[in-house]
């Protein structure tokens, strides 16, 4: 069958409620200046409603000259849960205020990001949002320029670009605070050695956080691998074999922290006991559920989703750079204050 | 600056190629029939290319009657990377044959459904994929009747209508079946008590893979509580304080295996020199990290998407119910037959 067959028109809507075509179409479009009693636009809103009639948004955005839509580059949706939640934002701030997302992969891949950006153009965005799984600087893609754009989780070198990240720097120095807060003076710091803002920004925040209170960096406390289970592994081996060890880590993410859980246990050493332990991220499913539960800092991804809409449709304050907080989420691993 | 002042349109394209606007129109839309000679094609679509000029793909949804929209309704998007699998494949498909996914996310309310049903019709979608984040029987809204569609990672009562699951009963005879194939006999099963196709037919499969291999199929082995990380710990405690302690254990998921390890680490038992283990998932930051590294199944939910997609567009071979196999993943805790 047909979907066409089946498809309730506009002429079905006023043989039914028994006037003009054009008396159907000023009621459902509730165009202005139209002398139409309420009993009849009730009586057309009727038959709409009692036929199925579905209006075509597609010649409605034809009419305005652009769609409801936004579109959403993202270079890895499947990788992390952290994209979804940033989609999830987003989309929660879009229908607000009735936009719908127009969401695509590009897998990092140049020759389908400019595909995508191509279609999303050819059906008239009101604007993209062009992320990335995590923080980091991008190249923008040339065709952005024409349309309103917002950089979300990523950012240019272009500082008028707008563009929505994490708080890194403030993360890392809530997360070395805690440790500060519960007692600890010999603060371990197991980082990620990539060239980007995650590893710079929260071991910036570290030793703002140390030399505030009054301590001396030390370099022997800071190891740097990868920003996987097995980098926190080894980097308990390495902190935990000096002259002076740590009594608290803090942990560049919870797969780390997950890494260093292992090779704390396999000392001996009990958390938070014998040694206190912060990660990054909230990837509630290794946080949550760690033993014991990880105290951890939040990336704030739905948050960064919803400010890039807003953004992106002119009602958020500040900007072109919107840096958002990345909050602590309290467990079971730092335990309570030992003077 | 107004978007519109810097459209280019098709009459722009014309007065540079300096032919007809008609002209234009045949050649962008390859439109047969048309005298017009090799040489003016080329210099209407280098024209084009020169001023950037970008079909509205609106107006030839419009003239077409339907879009080249393939609506993705998601019940939780950011919850697990899940999700993320089946929205990857399903995109990957939905491009190799023209089409652009319009995802939506309903966190399972039944008024966003609605309301998103209700937009995704109203931009004509040439179909929709109607998606779980975890494998369930669901009750498919009505409002689906009216466009072809896809029960994705779900399926209905109506054994009519077309969906697309994991062989579950298939994945817990694999997993098992690793463990009989490794020499062992005494095969616990940590699973979750939810009434879904997860637990039941992993059962089923663990159950039928115990009877083929000659063996009685034991209650005390088989230990049921939640689905995550607290319940492996909690099933390692029931199981191994059986008189009769199993060497291997299959747990629900991977999960469930995570907190498996905490368990048996603090009962001084090697994975797997002492005791084998198995998951299921494969959610690559637990099984593809844990010390050491957890054989587990996959559940296919790219492949899941790729399905839903080519059932949808009519080009999948089955139906209406498409049950996709769950790939065995090894990795080191089973380790090698011991006779």
């Amino acid at each position: 069958m047909s979907r066409d067959a089946r498809r309730v028109t506009i002429t079905d809507v006023a043989a039914r409620a028994g006037v003009s075509v054009a008396t159907v179409s000023y009621v459902l479009n509730d165009k202005p200046g139209a002398k139409i009693t309420p009993a009849t636009r009730d009586r057309v809103r009727a038959a709409a409603s009692a036929l199925g009639y579905r209006p075509n948004a597609l010649a409605q955005g034809l009419l305005h000259g652009t769609s409801r839509f936004i579109g959403v580059v993202a270079d890895a949706i499947a990788t992390t849960p952290f994209a979804g939640q940033l989609l999830e934002g987003a989309q929660a701030e879009a229908w607000r205020h009735g936009y719908l997302l127009l969401i695509a992969n590009t897998g990092d891949d140049l020759q389908v990001e400019q595909n995508t950006l191509r279609v999303m153009l050819e059906h008239r965005v009101a604007g993209v949002l062009y992320s990335t799984y995590f923080h980091r600087q991008v190249i923008a893609p040339r065709e952005l320029a024409e349309v309103p754009h917002v950089l979300a989780n990523c950012y240019s070198a272009d500082p008028r670009q707008t563009a929505v990240v994490p708080d890194e720097v403030g993360g890392g120095r809530s997360a070395t605070q805690l440790l500060l807060d519960a007692g600890h003076r010999r603060i371990g710091f197991i980082n990620s050695v990539e060239d980007a803002p995650g590893p710079s920004g929260r071991l910036a925040g570290y030793t703002a956080a140390i030399k505030d209170a009054g301590l001396p960096p030390d370099p022997a406390l800071v190891f740097a691998a990868g920003h996987d289970q097995e980098s926190g592994y080894v980097g308990v081996q390495v902190l935990l074999d000096d002259p002076q060890p740590p009594t608290a880590l803090f942990c560049y993410n919870d797969r780390v922290a997950m890494g260093a859980y292992d090779a704390l246990r396999e000392r001996g050493l009990r958390v938070p006991e014998d040694i206190a332990v912060v990660g990054f991220d909230n990837q509630e499913v290794i946080a949550g559920h760690l033993r014991p539960t990880l105290t951890t800092v939040a990336l704030p991804h739905y948050e960064i989703g919803v400010r890039a809409v807003q953004a992106l449709l002119g009602v958020a304050d500040g900007g072109p750079r919107h840096v958002i907080e990345c909050p602590v989420v309290l467990r079971e691993s730092v335990g309570t204050r030992v003077d």
